[in-house]
């Protein structure tokens, strides 16, 4: 059997302005980055998209992730195939992945088998150079902040609440907790303060919900980095940081058009964390997809009840999008998981098991369904699969009111996935979907938290201590009581601990901290223990990454 | 009168592929980077090295800077454009610039005038991403360190001795000094460390010292990290952390090709410190531009003392190049500050001040000829400058051997430095170099140390304490012995007191510590206070750049 490296490597692809052009783009409107990656230029996007052509969207989503393996990247590459396949003009919209990651535990993030995204050594490393640039827009924002207190603190900063950290793309759990400004006077006063990966910053968040560069500048500017002593914020833009930012983030914020192995046009671009940010890819690269092509496959972090949550409450209400069709990725594999099956046994059929965990999937059937959106199932297949597990999918889909298809992408590219890309593309022409987010801008902060608790993660209540609840209701009046809130909580369960897998019921969801994310345009609220700087196993990824003479990269993958 | 940056918006770019093809680069070794930026693929050149063309090399440094401006790098674009205009097919091969003090005091370094590189914004924000390659391959390294020990540390490193550091390219005061790892065992076994500016990198310096691909992987892997507590020295190699490095290299390593407003190649690749680093372009854009070029023009970091003097015996020694002639920039305004001269008057003719200032160009022009190498001044043309000042300048270079040249190029593009161009193109098809390093490999580091102090600096010796002797003869028990040295002093006097001006002499340079970097292959003494990760001022560049809805940035330069 081929592997995945093996497929990419064999495959042909097509010069980048040749995957532009099939989609109408002109030359003059492509900034090539070698052969086959480009940016597309923002001022030609933003006239196409004057011309009112709206594709339809098309959400691929998932049950809670195991350590078994769903493919929603997989999938929603094989979807976007097997749609042009059938004569439906599409574009797929991924998030670029992180390169901290890489040198860790995971292997790339581009797909896999014959649906991928290619080149995928360049999009796993630097890619475009859009991560460098936020790491250092938001670098320089730090460096600013401790510049302004060196120099007098005219603002009248408390060092003890500085709240902006520093970020790197690297997984290095060194720096997750630092004291910085040591050494003497010339260094500045000493404080607590670390680092985040590149993916937790709010600049990423604030790039992938940006409309446009003067959207971006604005909402740099807004980000809260800090409180006076009488608690007043100060943004990046009383530091006057706001426009050196955008100027590094210029490029960064022009969509990267890349491709599929079948040499269909995909624009991956943002990779937001999907726990303390929104976890969906850049507004700009959504909008230019349905502006340029009939349907637009795009997908959301983690499971529904964390991605697409915040895919519909964050990003579809802040960009204006309506999602005509969900797909919810599942595999008789992670299922067989959530019925309580162990990872060694996953071979062998076990059909009552997949009964008991196909509980995750209802919920996830059920909880996409409460946004108005249609929702259809995707068994990505895998080879230990049995007929009959197969069939209790169908049935139980079929008994909630959806449809679950088995799916060959990763076998067979777009050709494994005609059938689910017919049904999809059913549901989407029907306009059946009446869309709209779980709770209206103007509850209360706390009121959201607790919406998402009951209604998403189906807890009995969210519960915060005095002290947070204080915080939000300082931040309502300061004027934030509108936003979105974005719940990070673990991913491998509806409930805040992730070894409850299936469909818990009970629990309460405890609220242990709550951050502002100004800019971006949300309140995180932090239930349970969440991690923002990655640290390296004990034997990394990288040891056994190298390069030969010829420039072939071995062990990334 | 237009400043840089109007020059450079009005300027008409050629594609950068008919830039390469200037130079019979093919379409197919050329990586695009936009429209006016590209890589060229390092196969290609290879093979092109093998035809055994070889063009005559020519070194720009300068007097010692002062405040008042001296202008290498616009003479080396001046001159390049100069000697293409008379005929003769050159390339020129400059430093990439950093990104973090474009933010801070000074502006952008893509020269300036009618003798700019473009397209000078990318040049000086994030180019090709070369330096973001650089920091992220650095940290990769210190966080594998932090990751093995933490882990058992089965190397038996010292945690008091691990001498890697990380970097940013950013000026942050705050991170010059930090405790790590703390907040609990899950962070690792905290200790004091910092973080540099990217420039200063010993991965910076391995890539612009590497021959290829395999022997940049083969310098990573020399790089001592740590020692044990028997002061073994630990490597990148132990740690196994050369291959990912290499990879994250691996596009980075291939020379940029952008253009002069003229519209001739000029690679711009590599850009080390010219104080704990060797402060050249990369050797692999050298040798690709002599391979391509009849000439090549390069430049050195800071003033001849530190900048020429290793070129010659760091990167020439190491790559086995010959230069044919050296230009020594002056102003008639720097000389006077070196004459004694306050800044606010140097608008005022003041021959004597010139002719006092000039000891300091008159012991440039006798160092560069210790290396057997002809030396022509070029008088970077002031308007304020008189005609009197002038034929001082001019009188005595030719008392010294030289002659100097009086050049407009700032002004008037390549026209205004043909004739400094003809004199060049004269004694570089001469022949007359017999270029030599200053000492031979088999001296002892303490006496290479000496020798540049002495012969060059006009010292009257080196010294240091005993611990700093003790450890450059550990290091030449462990092999490192025959490796040249870097010394790190102030750019602004021949001695380690950047106010003494002019020619000083009596003075002693004191090594205040020693540093091996194994893999660029030198051993730095640090010879007074350097420092290497530099401070924002107190009213920073950032806070005046901004980009408009168009995509025009302001403030930058």
């Amino acid at each position: 059997m081929q592997t995945d490296i093996e497929i990419a490597r064999a495959a042909t692809l097509r010069p980048i302005a040749a995957v532009a052009g099939s989609l109408g783009i002109p030359d003059e409107a492509v900034e090539p980055y070698g052969r086959y990656k480009a940016k597309i230029a923002l001022p030609w996007l933003r006239d196409q998209e004057k011309t009112g052509k709206r594709g339809k969207l098309i959400l691929v989503t998932a049950i809670n992730p195991t350590p078994a393996g769903e493919g929603k990247t997989t999938t929603s590459v094989g979807l976007a195939d097997a749609l042009n396949r059938i004569g439906r003009k599409t574009v797929l919209c991924l998030r670029e992945p992180s390169l901290g990651p890489c040198f860790g535990m995971k292997g790339g993030a581009a797909g896999g088998g014959f649906a991928q995204v290619a080149p995928m050594e360049d999009i796993n490393l630097h890619f475009t150079g859009d991560f460098h640039a936020i790491t250092s827009a938001h670098n320089l924002l730090a460096a600013m902040i401790d510049n302004h207190i060196h120099w007098g603190n005219a603002l009248g900063i408390d060092v003890r609440r500085v709240m902006w950290r520093r970020v790197l793309d690297m997984n290095d759990r060194a720096l997750r907790d630092i004291v910085q400004s040591i050494g003497g006077a010339a260094n500045g006063f000493p404080r607590e303060s670390g680092f985040d990966i590149t993916v937790a910053s709010e600049v990423m968040a604030i790039l992938c919900l940006s409309e446009d560069l003067a959207d971006m500048e604005a909402r740099l500017g807004r980000i809260v980095v800090a409180y006076t002593r009488d608690r007043k914020p100060i943004t990046a833009r009383d530091l006057k940081a706001d426009g050196a930012m955008a100027v590094l983030l210029s490029q960064a914020i022009q969509p990267n058009l890349v491709q599929t192995l079948e040499g269909n046009p995909a624009f991956v671009h943002g990779g937001p964390f999907a726990n303390i940010a929104h976890g969906c890819n850049s507004v700009i690269a959504t909008r230019a997809a349905l502006s340029l092509g009939d349907y637009v496959v795009t997908e959301a972090g983690f499971g529904a009840d964390l991605g697409a949550e915040k895919f519909f409450d964050i990003k579809c209400r802040q960009a204006g999008l309506s999602p005509e069709a969900v797909v919810i990725v599942a595999t008789v594999r992670a299922l067989k998981m959530n019925g309580g099956v162990a990872k060694a046994d996953l071979g062998k059929e076990d059909v009552e098991a997949v009964r008991r965990g196909s509980v995750n999937l209802i919920r996830h059937i059920e909880n996409v369904r409460q946004f108005g959106v249609p929702a259809i199932v995707a068994i990505n297949h895998f080879v230990s699969d049995s007929e009959a597990e197969l069939q209790v999918l169908r049935d139980i889909a079929e008994a909630h009111g959806s449809h679950a298809i088995l799916c060959r992408h990763w076998a067979q590219g777009g050709a494994g996935a005609v059938e689910l890309a017919e049904a999809v593309a059913a549901i989407a022409d029907k306009g059946a979907a009446q869309f709209a987010p779980l709770y209206d801008d103007g509850l209360s902060l706390f009121d959201k938290i607790n919406t998402i608790a009951t209604r998403i993660y189906r807890a009995e209540e969210a519960v915060a201590d005095p002290s947070v609840r204080a915080q939000l209701d300082r931040w309502e009046q300061a004027g934030y009581g509108h936003l979105p809130v974005c719940l990070a909580k673990t991913q491998y369960s509806f409930s805040t601990d992730p070894a409850l897998l299936g469909a818990p019921t009970g629990h309460v969801v405890p609220v242990r901290e709550v951050r502002l994310s100004a800019g971006a345009g949300f309140v995180v609220a932090i239930c349970g223990e969440i991690m923002t700087m990655p640290g390296l196993p004990k034997v990394p990824a990288a040891e056994a990454i190298r390069i030969d003479a010829e420039g072939v990269i071995e062990g990334l993958f």
